[in-house]
């Protein structure tokens, strides 16, 4: 039932509510359009994402700047902690899933999410500088810059830029920075949401979604590439691993042992 | 040593091996194609997913049906295992990604993943019968048959299918038997893999790596769609779980207590 | 350099430092307990976590306090989200280890770790009350009080009980709260523990951690039930979840669409 | 409703079933004993695991060995999968139960769980040998033959053992091959199992369900561990992973590109 319940019928209150998708009828819908439109109306994997988690048609720059963020944080190597321990499970012998959860639990606050929290931390990176820019965060300026109907946080940030690299060449907007003020560029300004709708969507985490959706591509493909090298077990080397007695020879007090 | 290390000079063998992405140098590649050139080919997600898990790139079809099947795996409504474990953690308060993994962690041989295991199953539905089509097993079908050059096993399906169909009409291909039968298709006559790496692709689970990636979506999309509900708590209703307590009244002999 | 190395020797530093095991002698060590003398000196599973968390020795009304609690959260029946995701995961025909996690990714702030946050949630209970009490809460309190050289916490936490229990009968101490307060006066009066030790040990989630193990018996317990009972996928009941698009129906702005 | 409903009334069928606990009366049951009685009956964590696991209380000697299990599976240093993968999760800024989960990930064939599968892998050490025997194995030899009213499996083990050994010093049974065989010799020899349901607890992975327990002790350690040493990200070596270009430029036939 989902419309008002016929005259005289009490219908059990449903224990949940959800309003992504629909599967009961003849076709399967997409927040109100029909799987066979998806198709026909080619509104591509960054109109899903779009239906399914903003529920409503956005314009095609917006879909198109989605898409360009999945393809832009599909992976980023083997070293970061979220490859490394899909790499580490999958020679432990685990499964496809297993092996991209174990991988997926790492990002956050420090890995990958970091503009969740705060624009603050978009400035500054370890090895890009001004004179080595990262590639990333041109290809995603110059797609905003000549495609969304504004861009006023891009500008501020660009601004802020200006300022400390002045100071350090190092101080650039990095990419998590550049995605992230974009993003909100797209939710203020797109005309599709609402201002308190686009601060929700921000403080609820999407950002972080767009990087988990794009980065399960990398840490699914370090998985296959394990299994088809037939890597073994790994164990890290016993000499990268300093085992601190001292901490423990401290005299502790046993005031009142029993 | 994998390499030959320069004249004199010692390389330490490394612990990994990774050929999927390369984040050293001046630009972030994805299997030997720079980031840059990503865009610049519009080589899309479909084109990113080929490159990280296959390391080569595929025809514009391949990449197309790669696409098409993320976006029809998308989501399959709340009422699914994984989708229902996504929402209660949801619900328990959690974060994105713990939400993200509880549902992944669902996905196997029952839900999602059956394809994987034998082509046998991809025949019979609970719903869906001949006179009630699953539209999007009809896109597939479509696509595919316009698109692919070669389409041995699709066909050998729907020549099974109709036989099935003749003796009771909800024994049709269904959805998962579909995208796994044109996926192997795919893998055999694109040109671009030996028959030895098509079946390891099959046989290590590229295919639920490909619902895992599209469903992710959905999860993801559950898990803000409650957020933004702001749903409590759930608790299983108590009349829905019968607590058997006979299976322990059983005697159980307890031959030698110490 | 966290050591000091041996004249003329450069030691790489080490990129991981660990405190709490090392097997890498002729014996296994326990926070620089000999693994044999771990069940020479019979100190349990209580004292193996107070070697491996705290690194010392804890008085043994302390580590029976430890199993106590393991003991007393190591299961609540079926209806709360952990072992419901445990049990469809499991349903789902999933291994143990994913169909576990799958229910542990759920604890957090509204289910198990309530105590974590705030003391000030151990009030209050759906059920229990002044005459129907939680036989957990009287265990606890008669073993702290019993065997505890103070309970300061608890004493103050049974005060504020009269009062709110003078006001509603529910409101009454529950066995988070009781868990929490009597946990916290272990680590500031085992004599152990400085009281910035204790803070720290209190703010980085330990006591959720004793609730993970502890209900980790219970989870794995509800798999292996699940599994010997051969129970078939779960797919929640379509008329439990209402599908709202309503939400969807509101008129969506497209001010700029491309 | 756990009786045989009232005459004339139909109970909705339930959608679960469960035998491990119930908190639904005044006092919570795990299988079937009160809480209180738990205590009173002081069965121990041994005893809890033996009432939510298999429903039945099991000799003392039983519950002791369980314990044991736990106690020596609790930590094996911070080197193996998964204590690193949690090691490296609580460095990349998550919680406790995003690290714990991503380390319990990595369990399974290659680390944790081998005698599971077979007990032919118990068999061989690479660094324990006759002469630099592991403790931990005779630990569970010493009190195994002490206590358990039988031991055909450990006795076979222990002559295979002998055959082994004398052709190479390192072939000798390791510690989870030990432990298999005495919980197999638990099963078959207590009186408390029929030999179908002791085989069926094998099958299901019960063993593995103990090591899970036991090391989810370590990896909570591992945890707190870092946290308490504010470990920053960790970001593995460049120089320790080969990224191989070599198995990308062989030539990839693309016979029909679209
Ligand atoms: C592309 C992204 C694309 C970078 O991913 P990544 O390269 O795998 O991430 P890294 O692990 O290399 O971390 C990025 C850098 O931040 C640094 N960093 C992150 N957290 C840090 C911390 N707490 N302290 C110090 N440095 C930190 C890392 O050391 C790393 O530096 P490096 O690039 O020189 O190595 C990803 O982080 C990202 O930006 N995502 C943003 C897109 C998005 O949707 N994000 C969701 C929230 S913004
Ligand atoms: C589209 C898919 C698209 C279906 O997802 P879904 O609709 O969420 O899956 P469902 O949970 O509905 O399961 C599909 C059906 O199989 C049934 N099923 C699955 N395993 C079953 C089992 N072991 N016993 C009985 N029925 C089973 C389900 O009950 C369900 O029936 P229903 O559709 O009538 O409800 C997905 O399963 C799929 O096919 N993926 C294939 C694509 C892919 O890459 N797969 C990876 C391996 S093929
Ligand atoms: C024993 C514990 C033992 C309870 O576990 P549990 O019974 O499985 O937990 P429940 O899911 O039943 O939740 C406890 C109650 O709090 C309620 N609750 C929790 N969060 C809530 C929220 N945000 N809003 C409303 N109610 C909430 C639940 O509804 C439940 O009520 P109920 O008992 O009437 O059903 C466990 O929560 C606990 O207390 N652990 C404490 C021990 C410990 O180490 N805790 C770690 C941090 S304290
Ligand atoms: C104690 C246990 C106790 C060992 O844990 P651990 O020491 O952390 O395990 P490790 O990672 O060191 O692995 C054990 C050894 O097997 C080796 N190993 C495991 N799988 C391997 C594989 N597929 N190929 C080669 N070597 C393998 C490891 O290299 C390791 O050798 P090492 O000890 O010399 O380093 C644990 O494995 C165990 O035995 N559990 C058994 C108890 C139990 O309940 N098991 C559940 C199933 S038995």
């Amino acid at each position: 039932e989902r419309e008002p319940p016929e005259l005289g019928l009490i219908r059990k209150p449903a224990a949940f509510i959800s309003i992504i998708s629909d599967e009961r009828g003849q076709e399967l819908m997409y927040a109100g359009l029909r799987i066979s439109d998806v198709f026909k109306e080619n509104i591509g994997i960054g109109g899903v994402v779009s239906r399914l988690w903003f529920k409503r048609r956005l314009p095609a720059y917006a879909t198109k700047f989605i898409e360009m963020v999945l393809m832009l944080t599909a992976d980023h190597g083997s070293a970061v902690s979220g490859a490394m321990n899909s790499i580490v499970a999958t020679r432990a012998g685990k499964d496809l899933i297993s092996s991209l959860c174990s991988g997926l639990l790492t990002i956050g606050s420090r890995f990958g999410g970091a503009l969740d929290e705060a624009a603050a931390i978009g400035i500054g990176h370890k090895i890009k500088s001004v004179n080595n820019a990262d590639l990333r965060v041109e290809l995603i300026k110059e797609f905003v810059i000549k495609n969304f109907p504004n861009h006023t946080l891009l500008d501020y940030a660009l601004a802020v830029e200006k300022v400390t690299t002045a100071k350090k060449d190092t101080l650039i907007l990095n990419v998590d920075g550049c995605i992230a003020v974009c993003f909100v560029d797209l939710l203020h300004d797109s005309g599709a949401f609402s201002r308190d709708e686009a601060d929700e969507y921000i403080k609820i985490g999407t950002l972080n979604g767009l990087f988990v959706c794009g980065r399960s591509i990398g840490f699914i493909g370090h998985h296959l590439d394990q299994k088809r090298l037939r890597a073994p077990l790994y164990r890290h080397p016993a000499d990268d691993i300093f085992i601190n007695m001292q901490d423990m020879s401290q005299p502790r007090v046993l005031a009142k042992p029993a």
